[in-house]
């Protein structure tokens, strides 16, 4: 079967009501520089995958499992997968 | 003027050509946890910004200004803004 190249967005975000002491920092950051409408920031990691597969589904489901045996901390993270686009 | 609550998310990313080893470092893990398929790996950070203005296009304006000024490093990272979405 022919495989394509298919390139993968995943956001992983710190869990709702954790927190974000990046975020608190770049708030503050912020309001100093003037950004005074700034009412929240939360940082996460944006991480882009290619990888083989034979369609978009499975490439999807290749990623699901590597957020969740590596890419995320199931304890502290969430994450979420973007549709898979050939490259 | 009637403010209101926009979330906007940006993903700031290593300029292409540019060295990635946090990417090269979880390309051959996930090679090593049995991802044999994985072509390549780049990581960036996913800010989510919640912030008041009077309408989405001053919001994603604001954001923009925020990237320039203090989020992305202009030497080495591009960014992406996604639309403004009222909260």
């Amino acid at each position: 079967m022919k495989h394509r190249v298919y390139r993968i967005a995943v956001h992983i975000v710190p869990r709702a009501g954790l927190l974000d002491p990046q975020g608190d920092t770049i708030t503050d950051a912020l309001h100093s520089l003037g950004f005074k409408h700034v009412q929240s920031v939360h940082v996460g990691r944006h991480i882009v995958i290619e990888t083989e597969a034979p369609d978009a589904l499975q490439a999807e489901t290749a990623v699901q499992e590597m957020c969740e045996k590596l890419l995320a901390n199931p304890v502290t993270e969430d994450f979420e997968i973007t549709s898979a686009v050939p490259v």
